[in-house]
């Protein structure tokens, strides 16, 4: 990212600072790529969380966005977009009662169900309402977490394809196993699985005479290497917009991919050994290492150098409370001082995101406030 | 708590309530001891961050609040409190602007230090704005993080006490290393350590002639025993306000004292060994397992049965992504439904609601949404 003291001076820290000229190149790449291979590519918002962005992946050709929440999808209609999928099993009277307001404002809204007892209440509030919601079917390939498993989806779908009130368009998954430490290679076998898996349920929800017409898979690691294969026909990434330390370690983006900074400023250096920063576990997400093996990541965010901003290897953010960043150096000398303001890089940067009420936007050297509307949003 | 089914049906999940009478008794033993002890009480609001219970305390009769953050005293100076002591090195010229501009409004702002080049730089802007500020010296009492180092305490007093446009009028500290899994007898020991430490550099410092008044420490769980010492003039607990599960396992809290839980929906049953909450690490914290031995605590929430609301042991909330939390049985049946409505108690409620853009207070049997301001206030 091209960074400068110039630039630093002028943050208030702890912050986060997003290099747009590299998010647009970022966008272009992969809806180029999602459109070579004759793919709708269908961002998901879980990453940025904010409309500005969401508008530049649509101007750029996406089909629609995803969001995760209703109260996302509200913030994102808000904001311009009007094709929205909420790909989450929409579950809870509150929920189905925003998401039917919702419905009215946009081109096009998909809800999400996994089982009969949500697609049953989703069903009776629209009949209620006189209007008919587009469902898709989240099929679980593996990661143990939302989504119909594989031997049941089949029978699900008939039974939701039944349902007055509801027309199911489409089933959809998330294939999260290879974010545990896979290697390049292994994307191209997890999306071959993927798809396979994908286009199976497609026939037999189909051979019960469903006549489903959307098939969406995957995440930002195996989303090329899917839509290539050609059973999907749509793709959800959301992580490369900005990427993070986990893609790169992932193969699936390059160092000067990377969109996205930490800027913290020093705050106390009481022993040569370790400094403290201004930013703690309220600013850099403490998510990732929890589902990683221990020591895979070299600590909460990379720390750079304050001068070269290439990654300082001896630095370590490696212990933090809610307003504290403890850097400890390997060497056993930190080199910082009190007042410096220091850079990081991101591990992972949807959590970061979702820690920051507002983000500094980096174009043509100059920084602006942006608000980053959708974060914290729960419902 | 409370609870009650009728309640839970109101709430748009995932959120926290929050149980005001609860609150008010915990506010008013607090306080009962800090005046038997004829020591001040000066709550750290990071575990509510929020003007209305903020305001109860200082209506209860504490001698002013603690922030950590400028923004967070903003947010309070706002909301009608008039004693601020911002608890943290106030360090960046952005920081010392905003510092300066809330010194007027207030009746006493306290800022800290703990270095030399922290005060100078407080020191020259004091001076340009042609004002005194009231600071105080940070004091490494054993955690490692911010505060002078005790060899280098008396002698950074006084020469911060020299320096124009400062008034050096205490000197405070933050003694956590007893959050690692201490048992109730080692508070009293570690509330005298910090006693005679605090002393001892208080000695020190007024024999190089500078005057301070102020002797300042405490978390909750050595609070009380630190005021009944008598060596310190003031304390700052800030998790006996809501009280969590660490409290409790430190013995600083009774189960009955928890004033606080998570309500959440499940939206996904695929197996019958777990099921899928619609809160993951968006909504309960995990910095507080990165700060214990693993295996301490049961997941990230403890789990409560729908319909006693007694702690549900077999449930674990030990798998999350940034939506999902993954419930799991221990006995292979999770017995959930979904739709169903849950409670669970948080492990470390400073964090738990810093995830919240709101929360409800319940009261007389009823609920209402309360802003919480001071939320993700990082400058």
């Amino acid at each position: 990212m091209n960074l400068s003291r110039k630039i630093l001076a002028e943050l208030e820290t702890p912050c986060i600072i997003i290099d747009v000229e590299q998010v647009r190149r970022n966008i272009a790449a992969m809806q180029r790529a999602a459109d070579e291979a004759h793919c709708r590519l269908r961002p998901h918002i879980k990453t940025h969380k904010t409309a500005f962005f969401a508008r530049m992946q649509a101007e750029a050709g996406a089909a629609g966005i995803t969001c995760a929440k209703v109260s996302e999808a509200e913030v994102m209609a808000a904001g311009g977009l009007d094709d929205i999928f909420i790909a989450y099993p929409l579950v809870g009277a509150f929920r189905i009662r925003r998401a039917l307001v919702l419905v009215s404002k946009l081109k096009r809204l998909i809800l999400a169900v996994d089982s009969l007892a949500g697609a049953q209440a989703l069903s009776e509030a629209a009949r209620e309402a006189g209007l008919w919601l587009e469902v898709r079917l989240e099929i679980d390939t593996g990661k143990r977490r939302t989504g119909v498993p594989l031997e049941a989806a089949a029978g699900l779908a008939e039974a939701v394809a039944k349902l007055p009130g509801l027309e199911l368009t489409g089933i959809y998954t998330f294939k999260g196993l290879l974010y545990r430490g896979a290697g390049v290679s292994d994307h191209e076998l997890a999306a071959r699985e993927e798809a396979e898996l994908l286009e199976q349920i497609a026939q037999e929800i189909r051979r019960r005479g469903v006549n489903i017409r959307d098939i969406s898979g995957g995440s930002t690691p195996t989303a090329l290497a899917l839509a290539r294969i050609g059973k999907v026909n749509e793709i959800r990434p959301g992580t490369y917009i900005f990427n993070d330390i986990m893609t790169v370690q992932e193969g699936a983006a390059r160092v000067e991919d990377m969109a996205v900074r930490y800027a913290a400023t020093v705050v106390s250096c009481p022993r040569p050994d370790y400094a403290v920063i201004d930013g703690g576990t309220k600013c850099f997400p403490t998510d990732t290492p929890l589902n990683t093996l221990p020591g895979n990541y070299p600590g909460y965010a990379l720390v750079e150098d304050p001068v070269s901003f290439e990654t300082a290897d001896h630095l370590r953010l490696d212990r933090m409370n809610e307003e504290h960043g403890i850097i400890r150096s390997t060497s056993g000398l930190t080199g910082l001082s009190v007042g410096q303001v220091i850079t990081l890089v991101p591990i992972h940067v949807c959590t970061a995101i979702n820690m920051q009420n507002s983000v500094y936007l980096l174009e043509k050297g100059a920084v602006r406030r942006q608000v980053v509307e959708a974060r914290g949003m729960l419902v």
